[in-house]
């Protein structure tokens, strides 16, 4: 029958067109696929999120493999907070899968923190957590506990499965290579340090692979001796253990939440290149204060000096 | 003759296959050019640098159209370096066709800042500046001096024409809108900057778009009384003054720098939209001294800690 002219040729027609039909198809997902992985347009945060908490996403990636990473900064209203989170905002930027969990310290929300991370438009969920007011007389006050406590109370609530999370201050130095090996934390992970204490260093002491100490400069009772920058913890390991949190004890705030999540040390992972490598630093900022205003020789009335000077902190 | 079956199914197989062909082409080409864009992939320094001297680029685009924008960046050895520098180059890989220029205050160059900018493989340029000695010995020396000459002695022999050069010290906060705006001077631009002096801003006083004054802490006698992070020079307009350079005079640099360039208030264009928004901040970073070495309880010859001192400060 194949050697009836018009039946093989028919059969060829169909043969083409069902190679062309199955090769587009092909590209087409091929390319769809990519495309989700190189997008640059807005895309959509995660369906687990609503809108209002996590807005439009820019920028970065969600590959379907990679497991989010939720980046907790504690923040509070200063001359130093919209510099401090533009430079943090700008390494996070660089990061895929990644939710910014920032938490002000205010009564209420800080219109410049709010419009600036609109205009980026980071995926990121903003919440304020004022400290209990009988700690805030303290001279030194348990800070940021409120903060990361909201935190977790949101990712106890909202976070999907999988990933890790990391208490990420507004003030510190963070390789983008250490937060895409901690977003893979099964269980904890912890890692060194720099620029912490008078050694200028944090970390566990590793021998043959295996944490035999830990190596700080203020090691006190603590049982987990280590900075907040250096340890990260799995979502699912949190939301298996809901009596886990962090007190308000100053200098007990690591060990104590540490503690609470109930571990040995056989269980942690350790990151930087088995802590070799030090790819997170305790950098600290210097406090200016409340900005005075200049000499008035000009009226600065009709001129951009007023716009200027409503963005400081006075 | 189109009634003839054979001949018909013959035409018919040869349009489908030339439409099939045309279409496969299309969406290939169109892709490419996505790609181009979009590339993630390792790209090569645009060829009139030479590869010692730029290295492979990675990360950002080079769009034809987009002129570069190269950054000078003065750091000196020090406990916060490689931090800074981690920090600084995290905010410039977000930025399109971007030449980053770092002079190391330096005799040799730092083995662990060479290393990072290969890592990373930020498109750089690493130099070495040594402050003269008969400054060296002064209380307050002209700090940045030797190394902003340097890279400017650089550009003079290496940057194509097109695109602008900006002073950007490392602990500086730099939002990366502002730095995709300076690429774009045509002469000399000026902005405010915020966290300068305690009136917590520096600015140009503008009045009807026009500077009619500046806003500074510290006025002196200078001509311009602005910061170092506060103004932008196109590169030809450099190019077109070979006798302009910056003194070793401390508090003069920028306003000598700027005088030596030979220009009105009238040509100063103005950014940061006419001057009315802070996108750059001189954040101060507090200095840690040498670290000391933790009590040999344990000895560390086995362990990690001896690779992680050798990272630090000492």
């Amino acid at each position: 029958m194949f050697h009836h002219p018009k039946i093989r040729n028919a059969l060829l027609f169909f043969l083409v067109m069902a190679i062309t039909i199955f090769f587009i198809i092909g590209r087409e997902s091929s390319h769809r696929q990519r495309d989700t992985i190189v997008e640059q347009a807005p895309i959509e945060a995660p369906d687990t999120y609503t809108p209002n908490e996590l807005g439009v996403c820019t920028g970065r990636r969600w590959p379907a493999d990679v497991p989010p990473l939720y980046v907790i900064t504690p923040t509070y209203r200063r001359a130093e907070q919209i510099p401090e989170l533009t430079r943090l905002a700008q390494t996070l930027l660089l990061v895929d899968s990644l939710v910014w969990i920032v938490v002000d310290d205010a009564d209420e929300p800080t219109p410049a923190v709010v419009n600036y991370l609109q205009e980026r438009r980071i995926c990121h969920v903003y919440l304020i957590a004022r400290m209990p007011a009988k700690f805030q007389k303290l001279k030194n006050p348990p800070r940021g506990v409120a903060n990361r406590r909201k935190a977790l109370e949101w990712l106890r609530k909202h976070a999907k499965k999988g990933g890790a999370f990391y208490f990420a201050d507004d003030d510190n130095t963070y390789d983008t290579r250490l937060l895409d090996e901690i977003r893979h934390t099964k269980k904890v992970s912890m890692f060194p340090v720099g620029l912490v204490t008078q050694l200028g260093l944090s970390s566990p002491i590793v021998r043959n692979g295996k944490i035999v100490g830990f190596y700080d400069g203020w090691i006190a009772n603590r049982k987990f001796p280590v900075d907040m920058a250096g340890f990260a913890v799995s979502v699912d390991f949190l939301n298996a253990r809901p009596e886990a949190d962090m007190p308000f004890l100053v200098g007990q705030e690591e060990t104590k939440f540490l503690e609470s999540l109930n571990f040995t040390l056989d269980d942690v992972e350790l990151l930087s290149s088995n802590a070799t490598t030090i790819r997170v630093w305790h950098t600290k900022t210097k406090k200016n204060n409340k900005a005075i205003l200049g000499a008035k020789k000009l009226n600065y009335k009709d001129s951009n000096i007023n716009f200027l000077q409503e963005q400081i902190w006075r």
